[in-house]
Order: structure tokens, then C-alpha cells, then sequence
């Protein structure tokens, strides 16, 4: 019923696009490379947990308008007809979620309706950033998307993980009833430049202790394995699920694991120096693994991750040492 | 933090108590239990589930009062000081919901949050109406409350099923960040007289199918697994958490099993006559087995299901034959 095609960032012909969470670490490197293609880009977000910096890269660009608003109570937006909404507001991060446990519910089950209305209204493709945080502490290894994950709905991360579920479950809903073109991909992991130095996410926390000349925190014992995606493989799957009409949930990540410590030598490796290691208590509910199965983003997308863990570390040093 | 004590139904003094879907099943038998009280009740329904009849049964009660509206858009009440908000609102039976799927979500989500709100406003106890159907497929039996469920997000049951794992997530968010007295049940397949003939659970399957004379519709081979609990019993526990400080959710359903055949030979001997059965495909994400643990409802509340199969379904065909 709703397979008609949405235009795709991947067709010459300039596009708008409204991007929720514009100034977010994913949704300020979709602006910059929406922009770079020639195609106009309204951001919206209320720096909840985006920070005005990643606005400020692009304010003066002609084809950039930025909307502050709080997108769980409606999004101001009246300009021309939109060809794509994209939904990547919410706070992220677990001392982020954690500190704003209500708002974060709110972002994935308002911010979401907020979002398909507007996408129905203007007859736009729907985009969902969801998260491997669905899968829980997961009992299957890899995850693939046919996975239903195993998470706690009373935790103290469930503010996060049952609002992404939720979110889901509205946008299959309002494909499957009111015929709007979604898609949904759970991200896993993904480090780069801009991230927040308080993030709480393991390469960020590195990243900044080691440029900061502390020891690199670890919790537990260090053989919990992470899987790290470059922000750069991220934009490009997420660019190519734009152009496939596939509406079930896609996996984007990359399957190589690296347990924590193998982590802190990779960075000694970049730095070119050892570094000194704290041990601290694993927090509550804390997922010991997660590893994406990326099967489906291979077969529809023809889509592997390029950058490597390295690589990666060291142009995110280079590009935020710039920015600085 | 929260641990003040809310007054409890099962205290002397009268109590003002908002219901919302207190013209659905279940509602409907916890107004009639607070008005024989002595306590006062505020009734909010929308009819998009419930039904005129279960209002009427009340109307002109003079501690009653009936607001319609749906809660999903605001609980317009403005009267004084609530001691209770109680939210059972939903589309709870699969026909339903898949009907409605969009204002199911809501309803869990929106809904949800406006009873956490009023409760908070008021200072009131606030109590959710969960369900067995968070714990999805199970691959735990009997399930436990710590059991985390096995639910496919992006199924076609995700609208009910997600809706109240976040309706739980928020309501422990409600209660751990902005201090709300909350409690929380899983109801597990409930039944008894005022249930809706077009509800299109089991139990209302057969009794109606039986009344008019129809073969019984049994899905799949009749194999699988179900636990009924008869609905006095259910607003018994109901009434006992309104008076335990216990924040964390509660199973109430009786764990005694039956096979939907052996659902059919209970039947045939209440009304003693032979049934005929006539057999259809399981539906998509069909349950196959639900069966509560209800180790914490018989520590906490001291509650066990008192009322046998043969008893409840007799109770219900005598009062539903009484009502016509």
C-alpha cells in the first residue's frame, strides 16, 4: 500500500529534509552531508543534549534553517512541503537518559507521533533512528534485526531502550495503517567527531581522559566486548536505506568486536603512548555484549562498514583537536 | 523517597478515586466495588472500547460522577483533591487494538503520563493496569515478575504489547525521578459477566458462540496453554495493592492451566450439553503458552485466586443471562 517511492538523497534533484536532533553528534554530520549534496536541511532541536556549536557550523549556510523547539510538544515547522522527516532527537547516552528519564520517554513517543503526522501531512518518508539498545542484554549473538531482545521494562535504562521500542512499534503502525513510507534503522555504537566530552560513552570517555592525561576508566574487568561504528559508515547506510524501499528495521553498525582493553591499547596504538587503566564497578543492568548482524544491510543496502577502528580514532582525534 | 502512604480502599474513611475505562471489563467491576464501599468515583471513558452500558449501570449513584473523554488528549477533571488515579483504559483484547493501533499506543503513552501527572498534581496514588502480554511469547513458564519478556517490537500485536512495557517504563520513571506513589499489575486472561460479546478472547468466544448455539472456534489444535482468573478475584488484589506500599509490578492471574479443549469440556459441563468445535489457523505472534508466577501477589497481599473455572464461568453465564 505505501510502496511508492520517496525521493532519495541519491537522486540528483535537491530535497527537504527536516532533521529532529539537528544539533545531535549523528544529526549534525546528517545536516553537513545533506548540505553537501545540495539539499536543503531544517534542523530542529532544544539542546536537551545537543549542544548549539553543531547549529552553529552550519548558521549563514543558504540552504540551512534551524527551528529551537522541544520536539515531544509539536514541531513548528510551516515552510515548503518536505520529502523527509528524521527522526534522531533523544538523549543518547546513559548519563544523559538517566538524567532525564521522562523527557527521554516523551522524545520517543511524542517526538515519534510529532514527527509521522508531520511526515503524513506532507507525504514524506519517515526515518527513525532506533538503537541496538532494543535488543536488551541480548541472548542471541550477533543480533539480527528478527531478534526481540531481552530488556528490562522497569530498569533503570528503560526510559531509553522501551521508548525506542515504542517508537518502532508507532512507526510500524502508522506504515501498516496511515500508509506513511518509514524507515527505522537500530544504530549501534558510533564514535567520531563532535561527540559530547561528557557523553559517558566508552570512546568519548577515552578519547577525552587520554587528551586530558587521566586514566581511561574501565568498568569491570575490561572483557566486555563493544562494537564501534565510524559516524562516517553510519551517514552512508543511512543515506542508501533512504533510496531502498525497505521499511522493516535495519541493523547499522560494525560486527567487529573489541572488548575494553583491546579498546585502550588500540588508543595507546593511535597516541603512540601507554596509558594508565581504573578499574570501577559495572553499573546496573549494564549490557555485557552486543555485536550487529549486518545481513540485511549487506543484502538491501550493499553496505559494509570502511573505516576501521584506528582509522577511526585517529581522524576523530585529528578532526575534534581542530575544532577546538 | 515515595514511601508516604496513600490511602487505601481498605481504610474507613471514603476515598475519591478517578477510573479511567471504567466503562471497559474491568473498570466497570472496580466502580461497582468502590461505590459498595462508600468511596467516591470519578468514571472517564471514551467508548472507543468501553462500552454506554457499563456508565449506566451507575449513572444517578450519588457518589458517581462520568466524564467522557479521551485520556490520551487530557483527563479534563477539575474537582477536588484525588486520593487515587487509576488508569485502565485501554483496547485490551487483539481485535481491538489492531483496529485502533495508533490510539492503543497512545493510550499507553499519553494516556499514561496525563494519569501520572493528575496524580502527581493531586498528590494521589497512581495505579496502571499492566498485562501478561508484556512478557510476549515467554520463554520462562511460569512467568515471574523479573522475567523481561520476549516481545517482537514491530509485530502486529507491538501497538498493545510495547504500549504497556512503556506505560510501565514511565511509571517507574514518574515514581523513581518525581517521587509519584505508583503501583503496577500484569493482568493475566481475566473474565466474567460484562465483558464486551465482541471481545474476542477465548472465555467470551465460547460463552457467546455457546449461547446462540455455535460451534466453538478453536485456534490451532486447542493445545496451547491459557490461565483465566475469574474478576472478583482480580479486584480483591487490586484492593489489597492499593493498601501495600510495593512500587514494582504484580502478577494477578490464576495460575491454574487449561487447554483450550479442555476450556471446551468445562463449558459443555456448566451448561451440560456436548459442544461442537470447529478448528482455524493460529494467528501471527499468537502467545503459545502464558501462565502466571504469583509467588509476590501471595507474599506482598496474601492473595490467591479463590474461584474455580466451572464456578467463574457459571457466575458469568447466570449475571450476563440476568443483564440481558
Amino acid at each position: 500500500m505505501t510502496d511508492t517511492p520517496v525521493p532519495s538523497t541519491a537522486t540528483s534533484a535537491p530535497l527537504r529534509i527536516l532533521i529532529t536532533g539537528s544539533a545531535g553528534f549523528v544529526g549534525s554530520h546528517l545536516v553537513e552531508r545533506f548540505l553537501n549534496e545540495g539539499h536543503s536541511v531544517i534542523g530542529v532541536d532544544n539542546y536537551i543534549s545537543g549542544q548549539v556549536s553543531n547549529t552553529d557550523l552550519f548558521v549563514g549556510h543558504p540552504r540551512f534553517t534551524f527551528i529551537e523547539a522541544d520536539v515531544s510538544h509539536g514541531i513548528p515547522y510551516e515552510g515548503e512541503t518536505l520529502d523527509w522527516v528524521m527522526h534522531f532527537a533523544s538523549p543518547a547516552s546513559p548519563p544523559h537518559y538517566q538524567q532525564f528519564p521522562v523527557e527521554t520517554l516523551m522524545v520517543g513517543a511524542q517526538g515519534t507521533q510529532n514527527g509521522l503526522e508531520l511526515a503524513h501531512a506532507h507525504g514524506a518518508g519517515f526515518f527513525l533512528a532506533s538503537t541496538s539498545e532494543v535488543y536488551g542484554d541480548p541472548h542471541v549473538h550477533p543480533q539480527p534485526e528478527t531478534y526481540w531482545g531481552n530488556v528490562n521494562p522497569i530498569g533503570v535504562r528503560s526510559c531509553y531502550d522501551e521508548a525506542k521500542r515504542y517508537a518502532e512499534a508507532i512507526t510500524m503502525a502508522y506504515h501498516r495503517s496511515r500508509g506513511v513510507n518509514t524507515r527505522i534503522i537500530r544504530i549501534f555504537n558510533t564514535y567520531g567527531p563532535r561527540m559530547r566530552p561528557d557523553d559517558g560513552r566508552v570512546i568519548t570517555n577515552f578519547v577525552h581522559q587520554a587528551m586530558r592525561g587521566e586514566p581511561l576508566t574501565v568498568y569491570g574487568d575490561g572483557s566486555q566486548t563493544r562494537s564501534f561504528q565510524y559516524i562516517d559508515d553510519l551517514v552512508e547506510g543511512i543515506s542508501r536505506l533512504m533510496a531502498a524501499l525497505y521499511h522493516e528495521p535495519v541493523n547499522l553498525g560494525n560486527p567487529v568486536e573489541f572488548t575494553m582493553l583491546e579498546l585502550v591499547e588500540a588508543i595507546e596504538d593511535v597516541l603512540v603512548r601507554r596509558m594508565s587503566v581504573e578499574h570501577r564497578e559495572l553499573p546496573q543492568d549494564d549490557p555485557k555484549q552486543r555485536q550487529p548482524d549486518i545481513t540485511v544491510a549487506k543484502c538491501v543496502l550493499k553496505w559494509t562498514p570502511q573505516i576501521e577502528l584506528k582509522t577511526g580514532l585517529d581522524l576523530m582525534l585529528q578532526r575534534d583537536a581542530a575544532n577546538r
